[in-house]
């Protein structure tokens, strides 16, 4: 199986400023395509270490990735070590970056400066994909294993992903590889393991079953299956899958890599149905995530925010005796939340959170309580929840669990995709 | 100076389903502790990938850790190649960690089962740093080089590395770094680069300049010192700063590792003056980042996430002939929803933001278009900008300018921290 090397470089991952998603974002595009990834590496913004790096890995692997040190500023100085790397006797001006650098600045009323210029200029002998979100071209180098050169900034990084697939699509002959996820939301890693230690146990040898927990969509199973060819492994895998979904239950909620977001949101646009949200504890973040699936404006009409107790009276209408008489985190005043946004923006659905993320918890709850409330014309539910992680990751957990809440009251009450 | 490896172990890393943060944390710490990390390394459940890692990098660093790979299922095996690094010859339950699995799982509601019993397990001759807020114990090896193993739940690897911090510096005498960290918005990289060429040339050799870009915080210029005393670095680099706080002006927000958030929260508290929030484009992003600063239920009262046009209209107040007049994207429809929000929810400032984030634009407005508004007793200011990146980062850009037009609304009515 073809395998590759990522190298991350930058002095802001390694002082921990900056989070590498980089090399997920590879590693995601590569496997689609059959490339192992053996091991990603980051490295500072320092000549040998990048030389040092580029010899080691080259050797170890087909295909070498490196993201980052391409910018216009002093402190970015990949291209001079991959021409050393490469042995390239002089520089070229790309033409087709030349023009994209003068057309990005342009339409942002940027001048083009010498610095921005000097983004077009390349070791000879490399190859050029033309970066259009950025300045800095990708670079191709053939050796004895490839070198792709990659911008450092995501967006871009990933915007050239599908460029170098196809060229490495063209220039090797990929064995394969099979995933299969599965989502499950609603149940501990360990307990998950238990539950379905009948079915794990029987897996065939070179069948692999991995756990991926993860806040905000539960857990992926991921089952693997490696060098067999697509239409055989998963034909294989599919008869398998029946004995674990009588297993999984309820908790399964997607046959896919997928997001709670994405499942009901799928499920609110195939039934013409509208959402609202409103939001103590979790103060956007539901909102936040049903609007990163693009074409979430046709079932989501909108939420309220009401972190302050006057706007959860003034705004939703939550009655000010139903927070006097037991507590702004309470199940009541969470219906009345799902209640009050489902009737003020006008939706066929409503989700509600109110609860405690923390640091600190009040004299009746502890810090990690949550409760969570659906609204709609068949009535109101809601559940209680208690996580003990810290701030950030309770907001998640929140808000994820209100989400599934949603997906099951959605598929209780009839709808499916 | 002290040098780190730090490796990441799990499959789900290699295929890019999740992105390592442990690193980048680790990392922080590390550096504030005057410790260098050299790389930072990602492989596989692999028990040979592990071993021949932890052999390298325990021979290059004086200082690795691991995390990840100590969860309780079967494709978890970091525990058993550590025993066989370090030699160990044999196992035992750690007690203090067999009473928190118990506290744990039964504040939770759940049974202890053998796997969860198990993960109190450790090889012999490692020390143990109970892990609190999970099952997994840190483990610390001392060999030729420290060897600590957390568990790669990030807020579980997270709590952990205090103790971490501390038993190095119980172990080691450690020179030091010294980071100072200034935080800029509203100007492009190439633009920054030239604006403070006439300092950035002029500054001594072993004074390090890094430009860290971010959507959602503007740019982060880092000037590192290594190997001289706090004190006598701070005072060098103090003595540098007016010179560049002069040619940085109003794009300059604050002398620390800042974000806008945290900045326009500071402000707001400490002049008793409230925040709320309409969003439509955002999607709640702008309420998720002010709310993920501790205590920012004193300011902050709440917001609108108005996606649908009824809620513009019915909840916030949005003229329907103004939405006719002017299209949902534009100036006074931004104006309209930062007053409505500011008269709805009681707020003395209110911020809002309409936009197309893509993929697409309409007739009137490419995609990445933004019109943000913020509204005060002393009138209402807009602006419009244009961003060219992909949803996500669009709607991270997007929520970062509307905080960055209340920061300097603030500063402009003559409030500060």
């Amino acid at each position: 199986m073809l395998q590759a090397s990522i190298i991350t470089i930058g002095d802001e991952l390694l002082i921990g400023q900056v989070v590498d998603t980089n090399s997920a974002a590879i590693s995601r595009v590569l496997g689609g395509i059959g490339v192992k990834v053996r091991s990603m590496i980051s490295i500072a913004d320092d000549q040998n270490s990048i030389l040092e790096s580029l010899k080691r890995e080259s050797g170890l692997s087909d295909i070498v990735i490196t993201t980052g040190g391409l910018g216009p500023t002093k402190d970015d100085i990949t291209k001079k070590a991959l021409a050393e790397f490469a042995g390239s006797d002089g520089w070229y001006y790309h033409e087709g970056q030349l023009a994209e650098i003068h057309r990005i600045l342009g339409s942002r009323g940027l001048d083009v400066l010498q610095i921005n210029t000097d983004q077009a200029l390349v070791p000879k002998g490399c190859e050029v994909i033309v970066n259009h979100l950025g300045t800095a071209p990708v670079m191709v180098f053939r050796g004895k294993s490839s070198l792709y050169s990659l911008p450092g900034v995501p967006f871009e990084a990933v915007a050239a992903l599908p460029d170098i697939a196809a060229d490495i699509r063209e220039h090797y002959s990929l064995s394969s590889i099979y995933h299969r996820n599965l989502m499950v939301y609603g149940i501990a890693e360990s307990k998950l393991s238990n539950l379905i230690a009948p079915w794990e146990d029987n897996l065939p040898e070179d069948i692999h079953l991995a756990y991926l927990p993860s806040p905000l969509t539960g857990i992926r199973l991921r089952i693997s299956v490696y060098g067999e060819d697509e239409t055989s492994a998963e034909k294989r895998v599919s008869g398998l899958l029946p004995a674990l979904y009588a297993l999984l239950g309820d908790y399964l909620y997607s046959e896919a890599d997928d997001t709670l977001e994405g499942k009901t949101g799928r499920i609110l646009k195939a039934n013409s149905l509208t959402l609202a949200a409103a939001e103590s504890c979790t103060g956007g973040e539901i909102a936040h995530l049903i609007t990163t699936v693009p074409g979430s404006s046709a079932y989501f009409l909108g939420s309220v925010t009401s972190y302050a107790v006057s706007v959860k009276e003034k705004v939703l209408g939550v009655p000010h005796e139903t927070i006097a008489e037991y507590g702004v985190v309470s199940s009541e005043v969470a219906a009345a939340m799902a209640e009050g946004a489902r009737r003020v923006l006008g939706a066929d659905y409503a989700v509600a959170t109110t609860g405690l993320a923390g640091p600190g918890g009040d004299e009746s709850n502890k810090e990690g309580t949550v409760w969570i409330a659906v609204a709609s014309e068949r009535g109101t539910v809601t559940e209680k929840r208690v996580y003990s992680a810290d701030r950030k990751r309770n907001i998640e957990r929140f808000a994820a669990s209100a989400l599934d809440l949603l997906r099951r009251s959605l598929q209780k009450d009839g709808f499916s995709e």
